[in-house]
């Protein structure tokens, strides 16, 4: 956002294209990681007030015991210090999981991924410690680059094809059988929006089959992902995984960046999300189910109070995900407890869970949301809005207990 | 929200459905009352950080002077304590109407009430004391589940007829002229959306005839609606009631929970509401008018600051109601006044009413928007942003005479 | 907003309607200046709360030196010192902008200002200090009352003509280097949305000629304002000159009030802007590019954190403007900063600016910011998540650095 290119930070574009420079300029990979890392020691006062500094400041401080801030002056210093550390056995992963006294660990898998890496967990005993999670937006969202690949996989990898509908659906659930033996508790699914409905059967088969030829259309794409979403808690339901919905993000929303390095680049940009009419005819058929739990997250801070509190204070089966991505803040904490707690409780809430992909800044972000949460209910304590021992009684629940039970650990 | 059936809880469906037991079990009614209580104070702790638990707590210690806090232990104590005082000639509504030093309550009424209990109240002097509101959605809206009954019998009570809309029209005047002489000082209107629109005469009968035969579309019934309440605003500005309007609300979102048990059992979910657009049709013909008087309440908080403080900000007719509902909780409140003051200051706004159907727990709801007010103004106090003394008069503003200013009485 | 005639305060309505009384009584002109500032005494009290109210006792007291509050009591001493103080030297514009120690002030003109007034301030030696800015709304907004008559001058003053749509684009180049070559460094836009499209050749020539003749339906003029504030964008890529859009105002909403007193009487209501999808087409094509700098407003708060500091957070052109209009208030600040920072840190703003048209309350608003952020500032300080160096370091870039790095200045 600061017009440093991407190439000067050390990525290399697998699809550059010629005729994008920025401003006219090719721009030159730099190679010489030392040089990027003082770059990115110059530059890192722009990260002030930002989540992003803060976990690192974490990380540095408590991982690898560092005890100047770093700048320009200290880069060489947090260099060295940091690769050394990182050539020790002490900072191989499965040391950190020890040292970061993490109990469990999800990833996120696509429909047919193999999971050979959960596999070898498996045989090593770490099985119930690394977990996967069953993310099938690139088999059940017809816009998804890779759908129709996907489909196919599916169909070969089940031995069910996917010559109809109902051989695809019997396809997903051997899929998420298998997902679920290897140790996953929860499926994950990132639409555009929120959207639900349920078609007659003969629609959503016409739509599933012009989806694999022609193509469908804008909207065609909508009914299929809101049917799909229907169809994967109708599975739920009977297979008991837990299900995660994440809407609202307009992906790739940078075409050239996109076209040039690929999909998540950062260009991923929060849009307003209806829930109230859009989840209605999933919660409709299973929103009263106590044994189907519905977690949602949103990107969309406005419906914590208006819609997310309301149904998940009313529907048995649907808890709200805690503060998400740009919200995974310290303010957007505050925000979260402070517009959901007073209609929808704790209790319809689950804990907290962080997605990064940064494995070193786990234990600060449960840091931050900690420190958060604690100072919400001391404050409220203080205001005589609860007791303290009732403050700590929710503080266990809010780092440890809702987390196991919500999601079946 | 937490999978406990109603019928744990003691209701019993008027409308059983054999083919909707909850998870495949049939609930089964409990009928024992002590049994109730005791669940109830055994999931008491999943209410902790909402407003229903500190109203509670409030009713508890004040009105029943209980000491200890409502738990498992004390539940028996605390059905005894209740059920010993609900007995005794102290806790008869009128007396605690005088030991909760109410000046006023306003009951909500359908269009077609004969109001017989309001009868009965001017009979015994109380006339003054509790009044009519009226409220005709059931009348206005073709999309009531009673619309086409009201209608008839708004033409039989009235003596007017309903064969053509004029006489509609007249019968809704004799309606509202009735409530007025039994006390009542202001209509009430809960649409779904803001929508206000005026239709040519031609257009409007149309519609009303067809909504009496056939029936009308959604989007009919919209424009039936939007323009119904400026009719309705057209009466106001002749007869003198207060409009109320509190759009915004998905009524009966669970459809099988109001299929068993009916209308209002806790499943409204509140919708994103336009007021900008929606609002200029009635305000463009009325807004300008002195006498005339229109409050708006929002479920949508995310108008505060961007659309209801600055419509406030500017038309003579318009005032903000109260943080309502979902949002009537301490922080709900304290978002309310840091966002409609800096636009529409305090005298746009119209004190605090609270719309609660627990009679007991009527000084708790006013007690808590007192603190927050009071903790609100203290703080701008102490910031110099006020002096102490406007500040005290403001608060008493806020509490009894804007209250009485905007509902003329 | 309180039922007080606008010509009860003096304004004389340009257009008077003989059918437009308010409540029946024709309103009459007030000229007594005494009078009326007599009557805002005695309704003084009706700000409380408000950034108005506190700009003005700021004035009052900083530069008028009064020491008694504003009040019925002090009505006439108010008067008799503002009216004395209003003819001395010391209380010429110049000699406020010395005091008042202003670098630079910015006008905004519409597209065919001769901009004779900054001839002088260049013959002055003022150039440098009171600058224009571009605001082509007159002239690419087809739904603006002065678009034909303006965009036939247009062609006049360039002697480029209209005929064609390049001639008009030429033209408006011309414009932009005659307002760049006067001092400008910046463009204003204040669209209805934040809509932008790119559209062929053709269909834009189509549009402009249309426009110019039967005129555009309400579809192809929000078409016509998306292609033209892109055009806008390319020829700021070219000049330099620093582009800011203001969208999701609701102009002259109080249709009575526009027909008597004409625009800009204080009408205006916000509602919801979509910017994530709206935007996509202009940030595609520049978005990237380094040396285009674009700075968005807002009305629509819930965008802050939701569509706008992500897009600041990723776009290399695009900074978040501060909080503008109706936010431009202590808590509307704090939502600012708090919604903005996380997402888009403090370096994606640009620091303060003000759009007052009241010159006496310049430094009274930026006291109100410095006030405001530096105590987030402060509160960060304390909570350890900035260091006291950092928060001064950045407390001076957003007072003084950001404004003048990212307009050019």
């Amino acid at each position: 956002s600061q017009g440093i290119a991407l190439e000067e930070m050390g990525l290399s574009p697998p699809h550059p294209q010629p005729n994008f420079p920025l401003d006219g300029k090719a721009a030159v990979v730099e190679w010489d990681k030392r040089k990027i890392w003082r770059k990115f020691a110059e530059n890192y006062y722009l990260f002030l007030g930002t989540p992003s500094r803060m976990w690192l400041d974490h990380v540095f401080a408590t991982v690898f015991d560092l005890k100047k801030r770093l700048s320009p002056e200290t880069a060489d210093l947090y260099f060295d210090t940091i690769n050394d550390a990182l050539k020790t056995d002490a900072f191989r992963p499965r040391a950190l999981f020890e040292r970061f006294n993490i109990e469990l660990i999800s990833t996120t898998d696509g429909s047919v991924d193999p999971l050979e890496a959960h596999q070898k967990l498996h045989a090593d005993g770490w099985g119930k410690k690394v977990i996967p999670c069953f993310r099938p937006d690139d088999a059940i969202d017809p816009d998804h680059e890779n759908f129709r690949m996907t489909v196919a996989e599916l169909g070969r990898q089940t031995n069910e094809g996917v010559a109809t509908f109902d051989s695809y659906l019997r396809a997903l659930r051997a899929r998420r059988a298998y997902y679920k033996k290897m140790g996953a508790t929860a499926t994950d699914h990132g639409p555009p929006s929120a959207f639900t409905t349920i078609l007659a059967k003969a629609d959503i088969e016409k739509l599933f089959a012009k989806a694999l030829s022609t193509g469908l259309t804008a909207v065609e794409a909508e009914y299929y992902r809101g049917h799909m979403l229907v169809e994967m808690a109708r599975m739920s339901l009977d297979d008991g995984l837990v299900m995660q919905i994440h809407p609202g993000s307009y992906r790739n929303h940078n075409a050239k960046l996109f076209t040039m390095f690929g999909r998540d680049k950062g260009a991923d940009i929060p849009r307003a999300v209806d829930y109230t009419s859009a989840l209605r005819p999933l919660l409709n058929e299973l929103g009263n189910e106590v044994s189907f739990r519905l977690i949602i997250f949103t990107l969309d801070e406005t419906s914590y109070a208006r819609e997310l509190a309301p149904l998940a204070g009313h529907y048995p089966a649907l808890k709200v995900g805690p503060a998400w991505w740009f919200h995974d803040s310290p303010e957007g904490m505050r925000r979260y407890r402070e517009q959901i707690t007073e209609t929808a409780g704790f209790y319809n809430t689950v804990g907290f869970n962080d997605d990064t992909r940064a494995f070193l800044s786990i234990p600060a972000r449960h840091d931050v949301c900690r420190r958060m949460d604690s100072g919400i209910l001391a404050k409220w304590v203080c205001e005589h809005r609860m007791t303290e021992e009732e403050a700590l009684n929710v503080a266990r629940d809010l780092t440890y207990n809702l987390v196991k039970q919500n999601y079946n650990l």
